[in-house]
């Protein structure tokens, strides 16, 4: 008998879901595993016990597969559990290695970002170390690409395609009056800013809104700032900036109207960057101006998937039942980009020590000398990533997907 | 030559060119009038001499209604002029009628909510008066849905659609964690909650989130709200709650974090209802709480309209056509509601005086006893509302818009 488990982490993705119906899928091409168990809540799943059995759904019904693609959040659910350092504390470890045994467990998927890959790399060495042939093997997943050794991250596209699109929409809405307003687009992205970036491109050749973007690889600096608002008032009533909830000032400290603290991972939990720049122009500027947070629905609105980002998931999926069957460990699915224009991209691996815990930037090159706008390399990069539309269902006029399993 | 001027007003909706494109495609059939003028930034525009030819502009481009149907905010552009009292100030008035004599006008066409339904009750009282034969006749719009004398308001559906549909898709991504959260939801609706009883339409048999939904419509006590949340708690991990921008306690103070001013109507500007709650939440119950303000996207979302809502903003200008060629004035086009299951409406109109300056309620039988949900009768009358989805053309990844015409 050869099983294995799966398990997401982190926070939701629009794609995280396409990735587990990968895996799904290409077990069914392959019959590499005997049974595909789904862990509920991440690697907690394993500790308390709380699996289901992932390949009797797929047999029970023939459209879950594709509803599962386009289901956003975690089918699974998650955690924020992080494994202990296991010079310290090998308890945990042993007891999830005799659940393996126990459950004849050839190989651990977990999908996620780069704490959960943190995961997959301590569980891979614990199972080096002790000889067990059990394989942990790392997916991707991130709205904020910010993953080294991958081209991108699965979940990135589609939020950039939600970005991209609602910043669109939005500058039509604030074009409509003949008086000077300032409207600040908030959107995540803690330490790196390509998910901001990403508002470069709902410009047309209409409008070149927003005229600013400002990302937290550069340090920002509030007096440069009201500046560029000034000037671009200056050419047109309505301005439009897209900051990233993680600008600096040249301290390090963040630009934030609220009160600052952290959560399980030490990150600091960030909130009011754009009511904070709200507040400035309002007091040097006197106009009229609003601030808007994105906030979850960049990360769940599954109704503007980019089907380019949910098939490339499933590809990553597929991929990682091929990297356990190869007998590989300790490593994470990738995404190699071939060509920009026509795009094309294949599926390889990386070693996960190189990946776990890091954190990929914008480079500098790709920001314009300002620090207030980004280069046109950068839409190159991002514009293949966000094209194509899913075919989603509407019943009664609004999306349908998956529950949440746990809810069941 | 018999000719019309239509303009804009008011805030944005996802449908008000619908009814710019609604008159024109009538007006290809019926050719009532020779040209029909568009006026730049609603009534300004004729104050200004800022007129473009919309006639001709249909004529060019045989895509330009198709698109003009799907297009956010409003083509023409807006304003938040108001018509002074004619009893005090008859100059700007006698200026537009001089104005419309010279370009020999039929019809002024105002597309928009109660504030513009004044401005076409004070001219038509005016041209009456004076006995000028110029018609003024209202064509409806407001994600508000709070016109008297019409079952529904163009925008209103798409609205809805938006929020049910983003809703329920941050419920998904609120389900994920085996941890109590509790997530407040802000919708636009300063005095009447229909867009914000619009969340109860993203339940399904899965989730019966949001478990509480706050109109303005009834006096909002923190206490019992609290004791909703603990209760709701109980049952679920994840709370969702809807509540209305502009819910007010008992003595009618609008529940704000912020600080309130007002526009040029006599508005109070609203900000932090859900912030306020997200706050009161934290300090009475300490579980991990988020606010999300659902801001302009609500209004200007074209990728997600309810084609339901399109459909009847075309036929509500194609009636406003119909209206001026049976030489009526002081009128606004209306929906009546012939059934809801299955659905069925037509066209009808109301006479402007029962409409300008008036709002209509959600009424109190439509909402539970409490005061902290809505009922199912409501949801009966919502449903149909937003069904259907229009193609919308999506071009390198992003929806394809017409421009706001101003910027030309």
């Amino acid at each position: 008998m050869r099983n294995c488990i799966i398990a997401q982490s982190g926070g939701p993705t629009v794609a995280i879901n396409a990735s587990l119906a990968g895996v799904l899928k290409e077990n069914e091409n392959t019959h590499y595993f005997d049974n595909i168990y789904g862990s509920l809540n991440g690697i907690t799943g394993v500790i308390n016990d709380r699996l289901i059995n992932l390949s009797e759904k797929v047999k029970e019904s023939p459209s879950f597969l594709e509803k599962l693609k386009v289901t956003p959040a975690m089918y699974l659910g998650s955690c924020r559990y992080k494994l202990p350092d296991p010079n310290e504390d090998r308890a945990v470890y042993e007891s999830i290695a005799k659940y393996f045994e126990k459950k004849e467990i050839d190989t651990f998927f977990y999908i996620g970002g780069n704490d959960s890959m943190d995961t997959v790399y301590k569980l891979s060495l614990f199972f080096k170390e002790t000889g067990s042939p059990v394989k942990a093997i790392g997916i991707p997943k991130t709205i904020d690409n910010d993953l080294t050794c991958t081209d991108h991250t699965p979940g990135f596209g589609s939020a950039a395609k939600y970005i991209a699109t609602t910043v669109r929409e939005i500058c039509h809405d604030t074009s409509i009056y003949p008086v000077k307003s300032v409207t600040i687009v908030e959107i995540m992205g803690r330490d790196a800013g390509w998910l901001t970036a990403a508002a470069a491109l709902s410009r047309t050749d209409y409008y070149s809104l927003p005229q600013h973007i400002y990302l937290p690889e550069v340090a920002f600096s509030m007096n440069a700032f009201i500046e560029d608002v000034k000037k671009a008032m200056e050419k047109s009533n309505s301005v439009v900036v897209a900051i990233s909830e993680g600008i600096r000032d040249e301290k390090g400290n963040y630009i934030s109207a609220g009160e600052s603290s952290e959560d399980t991972f030490g990150h600091s939990q960030l909130s009011g960057a754009g009511k904070a720049l709200e507040y400035a122009v309002k007091d040097a500027l006197g106009v009229k101006v609003r601030s808007i947070e994105i906030n979850l629905p960049q990360r769940c609105a599954s109704h503007l998937a980019s089907l380019t980002d949910l098939d490339e998931s499933m590809m990553l999926g597929a991929k990682a039942v091929g990297l356990s069957a190869e007998g590989l460990t300790g490593v994470m699915a990738t995404v190699n980009r071939v060509s920009d224009d026509p795009y094309k991209a294949e599926t390889s691996y990386a070693d996960i020590n190189d990946i776990a815990n890091r954190v990929k930037n914008v480079p500098r090159e790709w920001i314009n000398a300002e620090g207030n706008d980004v280069t046109e390399d950068i839409v190159a990069y991002l514009r293949p990533l966000i094209q194509g539309e899913p075919k989603i269902d509407f019943v009664d006029g609004v999306p349908e997907y998956l529950p949440v399993v746990l809810s069941e």
